[in-house]
């Protein structure tokens, strides 16, 4: 290969630029602007956002006629909950703890991506997020690094397998936004974020860790600065941590557009400057700019970069493409006529619906729940007859394709005509008079008004910021005018964010989050709102107060005036003055229409050594009236560190299911590696001493159980 | 001295502890509680918050009966923004951008404690400020490391003139919260605090190191961590860079209880290890709290603390001793009759008089300012007779003795009774019908109404955290109903952070921001209002447009998609999809009754080169009708450095007072070293390169210009 050939390899462009791609003809547009050639498209080492059996078919016949050296293309795109099989978003697929579902949703959507031309997904994001107001909330599993660092796995076992050469139905996965793009300051995306090492480490690292400890291929860096350095740019973070730290040697991309980014970020004076920093921090792909292509030749005559790197980062995609038998079947999986078949089959929408079932939230329930099929119900609000259910994330899903809540709420019902359907207000448009009165006749003679409610998908997402994290104001007022109605609502929430529930919470008779739960949407909330499944949905990240709380975490330390210590004043503590610290629903919270009591929670020992675990056992018994699942966690204190440990740290979980009056003695192991913590110096280790272990179900509502570290 | 002694000498006690204090006989509460004997008290080196002559001498003479070796006591006291002669609190005193009057505030504050018998002070508060939700914003001159830093100096050069010693009239100063207090996270008061190192040195340190390079005598730990140590436990930050890199060997003090709330934190599973951490750390007196007292002399004899640290400790409290005359006059300045004459004298009120002029910030103005002393008035509001204009920590002075605004008011106008009077609602508590009634009875006849609103002190100051920042809803509705009278309204307001305007911005004709104005606030505020005093003050720290944007701040980071750059996307960039990015209000904005504008910017060169200054100049015109004072503000941006750089830095300001019509050429010196900064290495350094400057009003409305550093 000649320099520039190898060079041209680590450029990523989207579709159009491609011949064979149903929309071309850009090299007047983009091409232009991007400053490159033909030749630069022939020799190019990757697409984005490519999806279809027959597109990507034509693309890449075009493309080895073209390319010199029949190198095939790598075809990517951002499968992030499904392909066509849209699942519900991952913040709620978090929600489920289940991580079987998790595994089998990335192999089906890993599958029918496959079949359509896919080789690498964008995906999973796993940035460990705090502050509701990124929009990018909805991508992530939530604020607690251990379970974040579980999904991770699951999802790259689902889209990975073990056998990327051979088993086509499989997808490389790229793990992303390399690192800590989830502490966005302000909640404001893209922003600047400030860490310090050791909480870089113990809190937004781990995730990403296991993903590759899991095998993940590739690795996406973030938009956001890591000390000062823009990720793409970042070679502490890249070159030391990354690569030589943890040993990664597979492909690095940017995200779109990163390289050029650091330009505007501050840490390049031009495109030759950001393509040597992007090169010297061990980017090998540079997605969607064109500063490797037009500089790094220069840069290697100039001395200035070591055509080593180049080899390395050239070796890298090549090793990829070869892994994934691309040069032996540069079409891979790509078939017309299975993928007709695959996609969108109905033993994929059966997973979808019950990850659906599984990943929403029953956040409050006065009794109203589940409603009965004799009953007359309206169903009123924005999302009554909405297709917005896919979420973020879901360019190859179709909306109409989705279940719509009034129509599977009809097929609930006794007579179904006793439902009864008005949309009210738009999604951020006021009731008009003419809504006002369809909601008044639906709920006229309606023993319970559904509502449903929520933010349209583009509310967050990439981009998708807000400084308010209500509902929108429309929607509020919504519920204050049907409220007055007096009949019991339930409200049903589709949204990407935990959402400051004032205006709602109080004034419904049960809250379900349902996220963004994809294509069986409407299907699996019906089927939660009549009992045909049991909401066993657990938050994995704090609802606050308010946005004034933000962030608002569980695993927090404590300060040193923490509220209701036993010799605490009454002003002088850490608190507000006009809201409470808790947020208004803690992380592990969920209902369902069991009822679980804890007894017993005891440990085998006070005291636990480097070689002797201790065991937290605790009888979980089903006290209600059906059968249900419930989530048991343990989470662990250290009294006192060398620095500061969160009041309380996931350590692990257990899903029961148990039949009405059935208990089971639920036991887990705790050892001392699980006691291990960044100290000042970044060493992982434990500290001998006091511990509190807790189990229950959720964050807030649990006993401690003290023994000590001996060593 | 006898070990225990010593360690006696590190223990610092409030007053009721002491006999001859006016409150005693605590032995079996407070000292019971604390663990310690009278005997301990008798060999205390220091006593907290004592203040009055003859109180302070009664207590000085009794604890030299009672101690064996007759060493003083030191007399420490929170005196923050004046004594009895209040002063603006210190946000408002950093918008006044005057470190004259700033120095001699603390000066005249200084002579007044110290007459009072204070030796030392517990200011200045010098955390810089980004969260407006932390009740203690209203204790720092705001958000830029340069100006806290100028103020800094400014305060310390006020409270200890140049000769503790020999001159009575000053007292040692305390530089606090050593380090990062302010950006307790949610803006929670105590809360974790987490930065990258190089995040602290290049905003956080600054002002502290001003402190004391100026000769600061004392410094006080903060309450929060400081990556993951509490600073009152941390060696790092305490032993190796304040005392080892910066040099500092003058008396470390804890905050509060701080040594024992090491506890708390989790850094310490009991006392004897808070008072082993503490001592290594490097503190030097333990206030109120007595692990010193309690387990130091175990920790010597077990070996664990090396007794020269003790030595060390205690010296540097006697050398403090002996360098403010303690031992030839243990009751210094302490003088009754003295007392008598000077605290409070209409010369220090003057003072007070001119820093609450220069303090307050005309946010708004559409021309019904300044009102005329012909009109008919109506002064309505909760502080329209409040004497709540001190702020917090003003426990030494009297709201007694503070000038109301209506008063002030009515002595302004040609006919005193056309001054009418209505509270209109509580502070927090909605109007009564009576109330309202009087609202409007009072505005009948006016020809403006002027609104006086704000926080009571108690929602700032330490743990006064809001977690909404909007003006309390009782006085949102009265500014609402108000509005409905359709008199112009002019809004003041009385408060100790930035607040969200929404729902009195828009509302009112005119917005005075007079924040915590001091004893001659109503007089202060009533000659702004009739222009006797030109408003003159610039705003410190932002105006959030919402509590959702915090924190937002200038001298912001410009992430790789800003707003606004010639190639954004619609969507894709860093933004809120609600609210702008932009604060309501920006640092350095204010309006008053003249006009400037500003001509012909331009720089000397547009190379610079170390051993070659720039000068910026620009020349400012009142274009108004009436004599006022301008605030030129020189502001640079890095293009490109080896890590990210602020979009703006102030660099310096002048003030400028110019008649009507008249003109000056303002012109700025400016240096390499005004461009260096912390490296990823954090070495201090500039880099070549693309530079602009920007000179302007304030930090949003300025134009750029370019230059370049060659090397």
């Amino acid at each position: 290969m000649t320099l520039e050939e190898k060079i041209d390899q680590l450029i990523q462009l989207a579709v159009p630029f491609f011949e064979g791609a149903s929309e071309t003809g850009l090299i007047t547009g983009p091409m232009a602007s991007l400053g490159i050639t033909e030749n630069t498209v022939h020799n190019a080492g990757s697409v984005l956002g490519m999806a279809g059996a027959q597109e990507t078919i034509n693309v890449q016949r075009k493309h080895l006629e073209n390319n010199r050296l029949g190198i095939p293309l790598l075809m990517m795109a951002d499968i992030v909950h499904g392909f066509k099989t849209i699942f519900p978003v991952p913040i709620a697929i978090g929600c489920s703890w289940n991580l079987e579902l998790a595994e089998r949703s990335a192999e089906i959507a890993a599958k029918e991506a496959s079949v359509s031309g896919v080789h690498v997904t964008y995906a999973p994001m796993v940035d460990l997020v705090r502050d509701p107001r990124w929009g990018r909330v909805m991508e992530s599993t939530g604020e607690d690094p251990f379970l974040n660092a579980e999904f991770a796995r699951a999802f790259v076992r689902g889209f990975q397998g073990t056998d990327l050469t051979h088993d086509y139905d499989r997808v490389a996965a790229c793990v992303k936004h390399f690192a800590a793009y989830g502490a966005a300051e302000a909640g404001r995306d893209y922003n600047t974020v400030d860490l310090s090492e050791r909480q870089l480490r113990e809190f937004y690292l781990p995730a990403y860790k296991a993903a590759l400890d899991e095998g993940c291929e590739m690795v996406m860096t973030s938009f956001n600065t890591v000390d000062g350095i823009p990720a793409t740019g970042n070679a502490p973070l890249m070159r030391k941590l990354l690569r030589e730290e943890w040993g990664f040697d597979g492909v690095l991309i940017s995200d779109w557009g990163a390289v050029k980014e650091l330009i505007a970020h501050g840490i390049a004076a031009d495109e030759s400057e950001a393509a040597l920093k992007a090169m010297v921090a061990g980017v090998d792909i540079e997605m969607m700019t064109s500063c490797y292509t037009k500089h790094l030749s220069d840069l290697v005559r100039s001395g200035e970069v070591d055509v080593a790197l180049i080899n390395e980062a050239v070796m890298r995609i090549l090793q990829l493409k070869d892994k994934l038998g691309l040069f032996d079947n540069p079409y891979r999986a790509a078939d017309p006529e299975r993928e007709a078949e695959i996609v969108f089959s109905d033993a994929h929408r059966a997973v979808a619906l019950e990850l659906a079932h599984r990943s929403a939230v029953l956040l409050k329930n006065d009794g109203v729940l589940p409603l009965k099929p004799t009953q007359r119900v309206a169903v009123v609000g924005p999302f009554a007859r909405s297709g917005d259910l896919l979420g973020p994330w879901s360019w190859t899903g179709s909306q109409d394709a989705v279940v719509r809540l009034s129509e599977a709420v009809r097929g609930k019902l006794t007579a179904p005509s006793h439902t009864t359907v008005a949309i009210g207000c738009g999604i951020e448009t006021e009731a008009t008079e003419q809504q006002w009165l369809e909601v008044v006749q639906a709920a006229q003679d309606a023993d319970v008004i559904v509502l449903a409610l929520g933010e349209h998908s583009d509310m967050s997402g990439e981009a998708g910021c807000r400084a308010d994290i209500r509902l929108p104001l429309a929607q509020l007022e919504l519920v204050r005018r049907t409220k007055a109605l007096g009949k019991p609502i339930v409200a049903v929430l589709f949204n990407g964010r935990p959402l400051d529930l004032h205006g709602v919470f109080e004034e419904s008779s049960a809250v379900l989050e349902a996220w963004f739960p994809g294509s069986e949407g409407g299907q699996a909330v019906a089927d939660l709102l009549f009992g045909d499944a049991n909401p066993s949905g657990r938050l994995t990240m704090s609802f606050p107060f308010s946005v004034g709380q933000v962030p608002v975490y569980y695993n927090a330390y404590n300060t040193g005036r923490p509220q209701g210590a036993p010799d605490a004043q009454v002003r002088y503590v850490s608190q507000y003055l006009d809201i409470p610290n808790a947020p208004l629903l803690p992380f592990g919270f969920g209902l369902g229409y069991a009822t679980f009591e804890y007894e017993g929670a005891a440990l085998s020992s006070d005291t636990m050594t480097p070689d002797q675990s201790l065991s937290v056992s605790v009888r979980v018994t089903n006290t209600g009236a059906v059968a249900g699942e419930e989530t048991v966690q343990l989470y662990v204190r250290d009294m006192s560190g060398e620095v500061v440990r969160p009041v309380k740290e996931l350590k692990a979980f257990r899903k029961v299911a148990l039949q009405p009056g059935e208990s089971e003695e639920v036991v887990f192991e705790l050892n001392e590696s699980q006691l291990r913590y960044y100290h000042s110096d970044l060493s992982h280790a434990s500290d001998a001493g006091a511990f509190l272990a807790f189990v229950g179900p959720n964050s807030r509502d649990n006993a401690s159980l003290p023994f000590r570290l001996v060593k």
